[in-house]
């Protein structure tokens, strides 16, 4: 079945396909009276665009966002917020030899077998350029959780991780890898050029930190925070695994280990560490929610793999195109929506049952 | 906000608290006809029964399972089936500390941040006891997907994995821990009995293989299949981490590593490997659906932990009680019955939007 | 497909059939801190119980009401309140007949032709029987809104209807028919028991105000509270019309007789008529919200009727057990719960969107 | 809230105000493989659309759809189908004085107290421009239903109800108030160029039907057949009730009198009557499904009403601007378009519980 919407009282819904004419978002229960227009949505759609550097894909987007409805006078009116973005740079061409066999590790025989057909042009709907409608989509969200704070980077690509020794955050926006460790980032210039010049791709792990989320937002059982932001990230094409806090990390550590000891503190309960990333019982604890997110490497790789026809028969496949070497560096602006569009859906909840922000 | 309810069209809701009267489920969109009694459900709640074993908690409840509704001449009527489970071994005397102070790692502090109070009882609501609801639920849903079998296993404990090497689903049932690898298991008894007598707890790995899903149940994008799997999943207390496939593994391949070559079969197309653990852009491939989950250690003690009280004083506790020094052995089960839980509900999603199973 | 939950934040969900060992209720979303015990919910449990005179079934149930989660200390949690009922006075031995053949104007054909078989004692599923659990339900609602003040009457039994001239609320309670009209009282008694002893039955309209409704509660477009109203009341046993304000009567009037003209008042705008009903735009005015809902005649009569059986023969069947001559009567506790249900999910979700009450 | 969509499983959004670039819809979960064109569509809005006759308002917009994704090659994909239309006429100088003053009636009043202010502009959401949106999903709907037809007339225009002793189907597409009684229709161009040229506006009750409506589908209990449709129909701008069958008739009936006897016939039992409106229990009896309507006059008129200033000040106000002397006309489409959406997703539910269509 298709469910293309996301959230519970804060809800967005994505349509539109890699080369249809254009692909959109609609924001519905967006709280009324906050200052939205355009410039506040183009600056993460433009950290998300392609064709920035030759480490993402060399296809060619302006990606530049309409808002047609929900916003009266600069302010959103509670209504909801159509947002759309033009495919313009669309090469059909390239996909003709993909509408005749399935790419291994791509929708390709999974859309075919479930729906009969499938659009093939660039993947249609299974394209990672739908992920453009989520960041637009999380740049409001942001609006409604000012509160909260969230940056997201890459710390590992290819295997190679970051050392969190050289952690800097203002790294982060100074190189084309979101990569908080310079000298890392330096490495991986190489690391992904090769995979790139081998027509290879590479995995990647994100990660993500909300600071300022208070206590309280989430809930018991099935919409427990971490419980959301698992369905929200696993979400996004190619991500294979999520944690929260110490993830696989804490299934090695022995009960007084993983305890985030508490203190008394000025403004209520300080914690002494932060196993849990930030999320007990299914409810924010006030500090900071992480999140770590494993990016499979693309399986649009030029490089011949085994494969079948649509008819069955034997093939080898090569995916021409423009594609991302490593589809995890452009994964981070799109987690980032993604904790953003579930935070601010929980913070609504929380005021909807207990009356307060 | 309380949403205590999971899926789409095959829906479960469950209630109860560890120490009220009882806990029960409610199923709603089981399809009618299908044979079900008590008898179908209880054997799966014994797997996961409290007090069987030195390695899990010495509570005793029977966990005797009464269908109140939904069933008719021993079938389903299509109607809401509403299952109940009487807590009967409560001994509330054990938690008058854990009313007055915080455990960390518990839902304790986030619990009376967001409500103002909280059922202290054995954990009340966010008690693990929650979770034989999932269980008999899930024994519904596995009539709905007869074509599929289920199965789950530990392959780590507090850092100590399998060797697959070693692997026998046979050995499953024959020892207190799931374990499918009969040396692992020996080791395990020491381990497991050594963290109980320090009065710590272990962390563990819990893996789950859905055979004979067929290709085609999924959905792009927000109810994809690996987000639902990774939703559930996250929901089962004590989890913080979800792999679908090689999940972060998958994340130091290179795309020509990670591809799930093809070739042709004698039914349709047949994969080399299965690196993306049975989905490939959120639906089903045909091949083994396989989920790995992290579960922490428990937070519930009897080593001292700093804390806080309810009046915000500093202070120690430990947390006696009657608790499993490693809650993802009992987790098996549910890990299960989630698997069961969603499987049901995109079967007969697929059937709505593509008319056939 | 079988949707048993109501609401979108404030959510109820019930079960249970007619003879089976209980039915029952789920509210989840309730806000916490609020002081609940069976005492809250037995008095309306009780106005809707059958076998209180003559004019309603003779079946015999105490109805009591049993909170078995979601609760402590005698106040709310915030997490799903189980609510159950047990069914006592069963005689299945009266719908023998019923099991052979269909009663025209039931559920019995469409449950048969859409499951293959139904649970045909007192109707199961669609009995009257299942409204106790709204009722239930609803009176944990009213405790969400103690700014409302919600009271529902029978304006019309069988095409009698009230003088409004002799309106008296007073009188709802005085007599068995919850009329404010107490010529009218008088007339249907006799109307009633005539339809009784003929072994027919009657229709009715129920009439439902809820005063102390703040101006905001609603949404455009399709969670309009005009809409979320008609498809509360719609769903209620024997309910076939749903009119908000003049309903169809408005129909007949021009756009200056059913503008409701504004003044301004102390506390904002008065309204100088209230023809909407207390809704605009979906959005309740500040003014009473009213409700008008049709009853149809039961299909449950000692007059025979022609019909078929389950084997496709010609038979006539009459309709023995203990059934209401006007199940309008007793529709009044339900359609207040029912509004109170409504509202409390509304409340709760304009201060999610709009953060206040 | 805000709540948008409508559907549980073929589902659609709309989006858009009066006077802003566009509005639109949202069709996800449809089926794959059907085709779809805009030609499909066109049509269905362009019995909707404003200006084609002195009886509806002289706004004149092209209504000209375009499908923006969910098909390729002319066929569903089963991914979203974006439907955009460009609203072109927009003359937002009428309404500076409806800025100033709240229109008795409208959703002004409400929507700035609810959200604090309000896109004045023809109305902004609360327009009946949105139900263009909803035509073009319920064409998308029909196709999803073949086996139905559909179609609704006006029976009564300010009181001035139709024959049904001339009811010809024929007719209906042959006057301009889609009326079924040729001499109705005489009576009414008077009756509506009167109420137009005092500057009044009449009410009108619509009714439709769906024949071909299988038996089984619908459900007890909250996603009745019959409360669905009485949800759809009641989230259409103005209407104020809505009957199934014989509906407020019905009340005033017995027992016998509303039965529908049953006989046997060639492909299962045949109904000698339908007072029922093809619905029972909830579910459909696969006789036509019947639903009344009835829409208020609109409350943009030219005549003063009395009102108030948004600073609160006593003022009268006429509502200029161009509009339809009796919505319920233009009314016609909508309905239609409503019943296909609520028919498209209860057989795709059907055959998710039940297997089959």
């Amino acid at each position: 079945m298709s469910f293309n919407t996301f959230g519970r009282v804060f809800r967005f819904s994505t349509w539109g396909e890699s080369h249809g004419p254009a692909i959109g978002a609609m924001v519905d229960g967006c709280p009324p009276g906050l200052a939205l227009s355009e410039a506040d949505i183009q600056p993460w759609l433009d950290l998300r665009k392609p064709g920035t550097s030759k480490f993402t894909t060399q296809r060619r987007e302006p990606d530049e966002v309409r808002i047609l409805s929900g916003v009266f006078e600069g302010k959103t009116t509670g209504t909801p917020i159509s947002l759309m973005i033009e495919n313009t740079d669309q090469r059909s061409k390239d996909y003709s030899e993909v509408a005749k066999a399935y790419r291994p590790g791509h929708a390709d025989y999974t859309y075919d077998a479930k729906y009969g057909f499938r659009d093939y042009r660039g993947g249609g709907r299974s394209s990672a350029r739908e992920t453009a409608s989520r960041v637009a989509a999380g740049a409001v969200a942001r609006l409604v959780i000012p509160e909260v704070d969230i940056f997201a980077y890459v710390s590992e690509i290819g295997g190679d991780a970051i050392d969190y020794g050289n952690f800097d955050a203002a790294q982060i926006g100074q190189n084309p890898f979101f990569c908080p460790d310079a000298e890392a980032a330096v490495r991986w210039e190489a690391l992904v050029d090769g995979a790139r010049k081998d027509g290879s791709s590479l995995g990647a792990v994100v990660e993500c930190v909300a600071s300022g989320v208070p206590v309280g937002w989430g809930a018991p059982l099935y919409a427990k925070l971490d419980s959301e932001l698992a369905s929200a990230m696993m979400s996004i094409n190619a991500v294979k695994g999520v944690e929260i806090g110490d993830g696989f990390a804490a299934a090695r550590l022995r009960g007084e280990q993983n305890a985030d000891p508490m203190r008394p503190g000025a403004d209520g309960p300080v914690f002494l560490a932060n196993h849990a990333g930030g999320i007990a019982g299914g409810i924010s604890t006030g500090q900071p929610v992480k999140v770590r997110i494993a990016f499979k490497p693309t399986s649009s790789i030029l490089i011949p793999v085994e494969t079948v026809t649509r008819e069955g028969d034997a093939s080898d496949i090569i995916t021409k195109g423009r594609h991302d070497p490593c589809v995890g560096i452009r994964g981070v602006p799109v987690v980032e929506a993604m904790m953003a569009l579930v935070l601010a859906d929980q913070k609504l909840l929380h005021r909807a049952q207990c009356g307060a922000d």
